[in-house]
């Protein structure tokens, strides 16, 4: 890394911590929130503000809100919470683009024996909306594919799901830097580090709806998770998703003029552009059939640009995506996608290098061995 | 608050973060480890730091220790991530006066129709062994208990599980800032804030122990916790570990002193010192018959000094503790218990000023209406 000025196009992967982040984190009191004296009282104070953030962000009361360790917990929580007290006659519905937070939580219940479908995608990574029928209990969907930035119907889903008499689950780990979460989801999961706030989570459940815990200990958290509650990182992730709140339209804005740029220059270099037209604004995915993802990536990590081959929980390992052959991407491709994405900090300027960069790097599209 | 000197005597609900954690905390890189670019790999270079100060506090190696959001997490992975894999005929075996996190669990497992034994333990919360038996598979024995203090007979436990055949965890959450953990336990819990490291949790498990995962999603963690790991928690705790290895002797020498200044000033008002002799050093803890926990703690912190009626975790409810109950106090005894825990910084004077204050609060042990 050294001295060179390095572009950092994964803001999927994790987006660099906000300011109104650090700022709120100041000072912040350190004692448990569980303890009755001034000091604890103060942690508490502190814990009930970030909170209280968090609800009017959603439009939500104070009681609706979780705090979790991270975006996994919070949609593990939420699938398991609900799921575990269904009879096991019951329809859960996800689709085979959902997040592996998402995916591996289904499998484990599918192992338990409870009645999941996984249902199919199409070539944009969006879902087979029939799978929702009048068996069907609960459901769980993204707000937006974490690797191809495709948004999903959300509407309709939760329109269908409610008419079947189903819960909705809306994994809204990846979008909310950009998009604002729905409101009439019965249960919705953020990500810290995905919004710039660090790296918590938290899960909004509707009043009424009545979960299992997968902590159990104290009573933190309305019973809904044990363990002493982390006033920082619910401060962070309340942080930032006010700022977020705030500064959404201006950055989109911006966000989708350099992404276009992006998918451009992807498309000059032989990429073939993933996702749907309807995509989260900082997105520009493609696939170059003939390439390695993590060949691409390690050339551009040493020019200086940093992306990802998809998403960042997965990378540690060669698979390809599941994301990509879901859509039904054959093999090669799906082993050579590229993922950039832009940040609220990234500028013009870093778009030019990165796409300087991309085209010295790419632009000879015969490649690989 | 305002401009009265505190004196923080709750050091077991919650230690103050030590000044190497903050050190260790300054410039840790922030991007998500599981990502390739060189952000990324700086990021998991900081996570296998810490992960190899943790094992080598516990004379472990790096695949053995597994990061978590708290101590609470810590203990329901390795009790839960042992016993679903274990047939429900399998005997597991923990105490009254053990942690909520651990009895929560094992209640849980209970409901789901394993055959958990939660066995008695004596007027000093020391467990009863002959609970252990042939048909045993899991034990969990604490390091020490956190209401009272009191240390746990953890070789002799150990030794007898093993004779049986079976697995034990540790829940060494409270202890490990006074005393070294055991190094013959199958799995040891560990909780950060308890030892001046923050928020964060880790789980030693000893190779070749299998563990089924409480959250499911990427591989992180050895695929035992799906979730981004928290770079900064498992930094904090493991600079927090290594920071109580070399302090340990000269601050629970420190210590030592300070509680038994505490404890002769509650006996002296009126109270019965809990716990057994061989009890952690900085614990001073006493029942008050016919006094209420909550209105000397209140009174306490008006003129200055925090302390804690027991567990932090429970101290929201008005339910009497049940460590005091399993030791075989009454309710009136149980409801009237008071826990005093020096920490690292607590000096002579805040000791001095406490004891006056504790005197002028209690002495008159006529109290109640």
């Amino acid at each position: 890394m050294s001295d060179v000025t390095r572009v950092y196009l994964d803001d999927a992967a994790g987006a660099p911590v906000l300011p109104e982040v650090l700022e709120a984190l100041r000072g912040l009191p350190a004692a448990n929130p569980s303890s009755l004296h001034a000091e604890g009282r103060a942690a508490r104070a502190a814990l009930d503000r970030a909170r209280d953030m968090v609800a009017e962000e959603l439009h939500a009361d104070r009681g609706d809100i979780t705090f979790t360790s991270s975006g996994t917990e919070a949609v593990n929580l939420a699938i398991f919470g609900v799921a575990r007290r269904l009879p096991k006659s019951a329809g859960i519905v996800t689709w085979a683009a959902e997040h592996q937070s998402v995916l591996a939580a289904m499998r484990r219940l599918q192992a338990d024996g409870h009645g999941v479908t996984i249902a199919p995608v199409d070539r944009f990574a969006r879902p087979a909306l029939e799978a929702i029928n009048a068996g069907t209990a609960l459901v769980s969907i993204g707000l937006a594919n974490n690797e191809v930035g495709t948004l999903m119907p959300v509407a309709e889903v939760v329109a269908r799901a409610h008419a079947a008499g189903a819960l909705v689950h809306v994994d809204a780990c990846a979008g909310p830097r950009w998009i604002a979460p729905p409101l009439d989801a019965d249960l919705l999961s953020l990500s810290g580090h995905k919004l710039g706030g660090g790296a918590g989570g938290a899960l909004y459940v509707r009043d009424g709806v009545r979960l299992e815990p997968l902590l159990h200990g104290g009573p933190q958290e309305w019973g809904r998770r044990a363990g002493r509650e982390d006033v920082g990182a619910a401060t962070a992730i309340a942080a930032a998703l006010k700022a977020c709140g705030r500064q959404r339209p201006m950055r989109s804005r911006i966000a989708a003029a350099q992404a276009a740029t992006l998918r451009a220059t992807l498309e000059r270099c032989g990429g073939r552009i993933t996702g749907a037209d309807e995509r989260l604004p900082n997105f520009a995915t493609a696939t170059f059939a003939g390439r390695r993802g993590e060949d691409m990536l390690l050339a551009l990590d040493l020019a200086g640009v940093a992306a990802s081959s998809g998403s960042a929980c997965a990378s540690g390992s060669l698979d390809p995506s599941h994301v990509l052959l879901a859509m039904g991407l054959s093999m090669d491709e799906a082993l050579g996608s590229l993922r950039l994405t832009t940040g609220y900090t990234t500028a013009d300027d870093d778009v030019a290098k990165a796409s300087a960069v991309l085209t010295s790097i790419l632009a000879p599209a015969t490649a690989r061995a």
